[in-house]
């Protein structure tokens, strides 16, 4: 029932917050006998580690994920997998001046009011620090994938779109987009990209971003109707990153544009096998996969903890303003990318087990 | 663990295919003493009844409900409420030439790998005939929530998009939106929509829409961090109707195109109570609703059933068109409304009760 | 979150009030393409059916069960199984004057507090009549479990002591116990227990009873640890049933008795599989199956519901006294043999499906 | 869905192997602003420790109990508070032996089989050293509790039986139970069951145990029927716990003796209140708490690892004998009483926060 677990068999369950000792991740639900290798899961956290690149926050945190349980002789053993990260870097001391003031954009006084008490630390359990465990989860969820879809099973994702400066889809590539510290997969957008967010860095403001997740190699069957659907399941594994404020799959908002005889992916056969004309449908058909590749994008807001002055109001309701310093990412979106591709994962595992049930 | 439920506390489910006898639904998690009408439910469940008006469906559909269990006396007793609706006027023979045909954009592919077999009359369980009852626990929903928040509590919705023609906000008049039967708040588009759909009809096409909800009075407090936020459930719960393809809260993907000193609301003093000046966030921080305004929006994608033809395989792997006849709708979106209105309130009902915890 | 429901993936809930219109159940997570007869699931419903015999009530129920969706062509979809009995033979004014008095042992008081409002009519939702539903549910967990595992699994019950009176297990005969009214397996015993029981109804008593059930062909590997154990499910579903004050697996409380050398059971080989020397761990090791039976016994109280004058108070605090004429069970543990196997038989279908996540 | 974790609102989830490098507890759904300390938790602790008399198992472990999240200047802040201990003292060289054997009375063939791989030192994770977390889960309950019911709120537990020798209820004295190392309420008892225990413990063999558990002050209306009545959770509860094959609440298997006018708790006023005239309900009626004392017992089997040798098979199916030195518990039954008070905390805080919706 609390909010700090995802998924219904593939299920994981995190803690901690981001100025205290640790924190963790337990993922229940894991079959036995799939590989596990620590070094497998610190690829995926470093993809999202802070201090990366100077377009991403400096903090210094080396995310040394360690597994506590479940892992016998490098394999799972079915019983819940533990990590643990224990946090550094933490100079508390910059958030002391932020205990009274409710930063602007933030869960501050959200949470205040809704606990009566608050972690002020770095915003605390708000912090978007808990989602290093999402991509521990993730890689977890992709061993299992990996284990009983084989090579063909993959996800990936790129960022589209950063402030207003949206990507040229025509010169698409996605051995490009895992290279670069963008993870743009436009080579021409590039520096483009790198100047925007540098000036945009030098004025003290920030800028938001859309990410576009793809998964391929899918089987047709995952997803449970009529609630649990698996587009119901990933907006909501989208939506619940900190920061994100809309999803979309296959055409998703542009369908609104399109007449009904476009919008519905025609079905042909090739070499035998059903094949759709299209994907606008983003390969989920009434909630089912439909063997196309999944696709899934998802925006993200603009830092909200920038230079520039803000007003708002203390904890004893006068009115003050805020400028936070410190050291964030001006366009918190580049780093979504390996969280969102965790979130994808870790629905597709679970509803890959959940599906189970129905194979005989 | 299967997919036919909605909510933790106020937890709701439905059974029932299209051309069985009845569909029904279970609300389970309703608190004691609270006065339920069944004439307060029928009243919601003929907003979205079929045969309205000549841009909906034709088929004639009384949906009367009927309340099985869980009300003695008018109140409800805590034990849970059981609605029915028994199916009429189902032309089963309209699908039967349907059986061996896999519809473009619908679930008939899917439903018949992941199950193995299928009923092909209307959809079935995957037809939409299922969102009345999502509409009835709505109305319970908002007694729950409207009992314990008073008349300033309200939830409406209203169609801003059809097809390529979008309303101007300028024009805004929930009045007005609450009387057309398009639901539009935009006066001066109601005209223009009524022969746009018209053509679109008559050409055998369809229209896809985006719908703005708007919850009104829910106060501080409402959503569980870090997995259930209320944005998250939010976006399940509208992702989760048929034909939706996108979500979006506050400003939504709009918000890439801001800058970060635009998109955080700042905050100041009204009569000495905490005020926002702008509506970006959709009314929830961190997934925990702020007090202002919840805003959502959601694309419903056009009418997937429609008379021209289109490809497609059969059952036994043959290449085939299909056009489908029968009494659809011409934008599928417009009967939308009155269900993410539903959705909205159950979300809100549930993470109401489940608020109830941390109050002391 | 709610009470209404059991089982994870095998999910049924159940609805209604003994004098409401009707009581019904929806079961989720079934598979599809499972053989579904609404003559089979009568048949367990008959055995637990009032006025049967002189020796349960005489309330006359039909109960003639019906299923509204989830099932075409005689074969289930995957949607879910709904079920309605309509309630017939009410005689609600049988229990009129006890709506200002709370009978004890039953829920009469605790329901008043817990909801502050309560359907008194023949205990509404806290009646024994809801258990109809679990025999409906356990019938297809039975199909479930039948069609995976074959004709070698069977569950099965026994009255082994009503009163004070213990059959003779040396006597038992499994063919014996299915044909008499009391489910005993011991010919011998049958004519005492019918001697003494017309006794106690004459005395306007009533007396208890405890069931003995067993399950054969169950694989190894059910069951869930560390806190869904297959013991610990088993446990609460049999103690979920009304009037039951106790649950025991294999030697059960007798345990206590043994020393730890004769307690664990022995394994051996026989024809080269494993096999254990004796059963006192009642087919379940650290909460998995063993392959061995299932043992399981569940104590069943006395009826409250009892001529002889009692004393009580009323809804407004005051002392009263009460007799409870009408039809009632002078040994309600008779008709709570189906009911007991009904709710093993679900607990193994869930696990059943449960474990499917763990087999590759 | 996976069996780790114990309680829908008060959820608490644990994780690790009897000897991998630590055992952890998260538990969720605890409301803010509740006092926490590590000493009190380790009071709790410090009572199932091993070591801590000549008649529990010689193994030294501190159980040193650390906080990690979910606690802020030493309360709590809704957020999931996160308990590690680190294993010490493993000897894991005790157990290689036992890696291809299956030690009769325990977890390893059913693990084996169902996971087809096994942590097989000191049980992995089937040890009972998982129940360390089950004691720490308990002691946050006992908070939740006390902060809400007061000081009249007590759960308190104590041996009744160990082997065949049954303790004299007339001799009950809470404080002395308290005060000893068996838990024993009958000062003549002691001593009778220490000269027992010696010579079981020198015989190489073990015995079983019955335990009385007693919750005070619980107020009317904890438990929701139907499936999660307060009853049926306590014995889930319990019967999960390592060991336990029985679980009876108020005068459990003894009501089958009892006649219906004697069962059946009469009801009076005492002081204008509502007063039960005897307990044999064991203080819940229809799954609901009345108000009286909860009142459960359940039974532990007698230690399976022993010195005497017993046959068995190993994981390549050749027959074998064992034969378990070590050092362990001639009667673990004694360290249950801690758990089972714990587990019964559980419920009890888990239910108090669901009865929350109900309260208007």
């Amino acid at each position: 029932m609390p909010g700090n677990s995802f998924g219904k068999i593939f299920k994981f369950s995190t803690w901690g917050e981001s100025h205290g000792p640790a924190i963790g991740c337990t993922v229940d639900g894991v079959p036995s006998k799939i590989r596990i290798d620590e070094k497998e899961i610190q690829f995926f956290l470093n993809q999202r580690r802070p201090g990366s690149s100077k377009f991403v926050t400096q903090r210094k945190e080396k995310d040394r994920v360690k597994i506590l349980s479940g892992v016998f002789n490098n394999y799972t053993t079915g019983a819940p997998i533990s990590f643990i990260i224990h946090n550094e870097d933490q100079k508390s001391k910059d958030y002391a001046k932020l205990k009274n003031k409710f930063r602007p954009g933030h869960a501050d006084y959200t949470y205040e009011k809704k606990y009566g008490i608050r972690d002020y630390r770095g915003g605390g359990r708000s912090s978007a620090r808990e989602t290093a465990m999402r991509v521990v989860a993730g890689a977890i969820a992709r061993k299992i994938l990996s284990a009983n879809l084989g090579s063909n099973f993959l996800i990936r994702g790129a960022l589209i779109q950063m402030g207003s400066l949206h990507i040229n889809r025509d010169n698409w590539d996605w051995n490009f987009a895992k290279k670069n510290h963008f993870w743009c997969p436009d080579k021409k957008m590039l520096k483009i990209w790198e100047n925007y967010l540098t000036q945009i860095r030098k004025s003290g403001s920030s800028v938001g971003a859309i990410i576009e997740l793809e998964a391929k190699g899918v089987p047709v069957g995952l997803g449970e109707p009529v609630y649990d659907k698996l587009d119901a399941e990933i907006a909501k594994a989208l939506m619940s990153i900190n920061a994100v404020k809309g999803v979309e799959i296959g055409s998703g908002f542009a369908s609104a544009f399109m007449p009904g005889d476009e919008s519905s992916d025609e079905m042909t056969l090739n070499k035998g096998k059903v094949k759709f004309e299209s994907n606008h449908a983003g390969g989920i058909l009434g909630g089912i996969s439909s063997g196309q590749n999944i696709v899934a994008r998802f925006v993200v807001k603009p830092t909200s903890s920038i230079l520039k002055k803000k007003n708002t109001v203390t904890k004893k309701l006068k009115k003050t303003t805020i400028s936070v310093g410190g050291r964030h990412d001006p366009c918190v979106g580049i780093r979504a990318v390996p969280i969102g591709e965790a979130m994808l994962a870790c629905v597709l595992a679970d509803h890959f087990l959940r599906n189970k049930i129905f194979q005989s």
